[in-house]
């Protein structure tokens, strides 16, 4: 099945546009965790089944992986996920960027080597940085369109004929490089009014949406701007808000439960300003 | 000592401005090292021996090693380069780019992990995509600005205010982001005039320069477009042209006395072209 059926399926069948990030910092697990030999993989695993019936996707950042040597365990976990919950969608967070024989290797490594429905990519280096990910017909690129940091506005928001930057970029993969439906966007949430204008230009193309949670972008202002006509079309992400949500301890909750209750919290809350959306 | 200082003392000392790339593809490989259990880092190991007093830098490129599960062995590379070779700095090829807590641990993963002298990154997400590397005030940070493939020109060669986005990001490079001259920027050899604009953007800032070798670019007008007043300036990259030379069999040559000859070759003519070089 295609990156873009199995994500709408999980759009539909969890009624859910929530992306879960995991950004494992040890730092910031329970205690307990901390000291075990696979504590990443052990977090992580908690926090997948915890919240696996919330979720349409969930985006393993592979830095933090990478930073410290883990990368056995980023494949332990997609394992995990593939196949205890088969039909969520992995998007392996890893923002790459090369050209030719170089993008080909990043490419076996995202698809084959971690089993990733689809990876996130930059486009500075132009189309052919892009091209040999679309050689896995079923996965999905997801190209970085508008970033929710502060510096994103550096390049991103420079005026091309009469245009940000961003926007022309939009207009290349959906024109140009979308040749066979495997593509997407990654636009963040802290400018409503910027999604709307990607929106517009892409049609139905889903989009990867930081920005949410930690980072503070308004929910009822991102899906009123991002969405499509049937109330989908979004992977809005949210990583710290839920990995390391504060556990109720007079309702004995565990870290896994509370990351249940943010993430459920969450999909509610952007269930509301969705059209055709159950809540 | 700082990557510049590092890099400019491999300058004087090897009379080179050559760069041997590490792309190490196993299919490649002289027949009797494809099947040895740690055959990247065999292949690689030789390869650093025999160039390594023709070379300014030693460039591996992170997608091949990770598509292969091959991480240790590049921790083995890195570290044998430190300590069997330590004057020659380390340029892990990795082009990363992402923000704030997530730049921070690949910044972590190239200076810690690797023991990295500098890395490669995009500069699509902004200044705070760039500024988490630059806390390693020892380490350089080496900045995509006009690359050397045909797409190059999808995002590069788009005009803002008149000139075209490579120029502004050597700018923005140059006059904001270069704080504490740890920035050098990537430019390709395909367009020796267009290296001659950015290296008058940047003075002497240091450039690191694919496209030579395989791809093609004129060595002469290279040189000529991007060295600095005292004719060094530049990191100028060989790969798959030393790694997979054709050995001279008449003359007993093996994979790596091939690779070691196709690198005196290439630094002897870049010489030609410098001021002030011996050749």
């Amino acid at each position: 099945m295609s990156f873009i059926n199995k994500l709408s399926a999980a759009w539909a069948t969890n009624n859910s546009l929530l992306c879960v990030g995991l950004d494992p910092d040890i730092t910031k697990f329970p205690p307990h965790l901390r000291n075990q030999p696979a504590a990443i993989f052990t977090f992580c695993k908690a926090i997948i089944d915890a919240t696996a019936d919330t979720a349409c996707a969930f985006k393993p950042q592979i830095a933090y992986f990478s930073a410290l040597r883990a990368e056995d365990q980023l494949e332990a976990i997609c394992d995990y996920i593939r196949n205890a919950h088969p039909t969520i969608p992995i998007v392996l967070d890893a923002k790459r960027g090369d050209i030719g024989a170089t993008a080909e290797q990043y490419a076996r490594e995202a698809f084959e080597r971690y089993g990733a429905d689809a990876v996130t990519m930059s486009p500075y280096m132009g189309w052919d940085s892009v091209a040999p990910y679309l050689e896995w017909k079923n996965r999905g690129a997801i190209i970085l369109c508008r970033t929710s940091n502060p510096g994103g506005s550096d390049l991103q928001f420079l005026t091309v004929e009469g245009k940000p930057l961003y926007q022309h970029v939009a207009r290349l993969v959906a024109d140009k490089w979308n040749t066979n439906g495997q593509c997407a966007l990654v636009v963040g949430a802290t400018f409503p009014e910027e999604l709307a204008q990607v929106r517009n230009i892409i049609g139905d193309m889903p989009l990867l949406v930081p920005g949410i949670g930690a980072q503070g972008g308004d929910i009822q202002a991102t899906v009123n701007a991002g969405k499509t006509a049937n109330g989908t079309g979004m992977m809005i992400n949210s990583s710290r808000a839920i990995l390391y949500a504060k556990p109720d301890e007079a309702a004995g909750e565990d870290f896994a439960a509370a990351a249940r209750r943010v993430a459920l919290e969450t999909r509610d809350a952007i269930n509301r300003f969705r059209v055709g959306a159950v809540v």
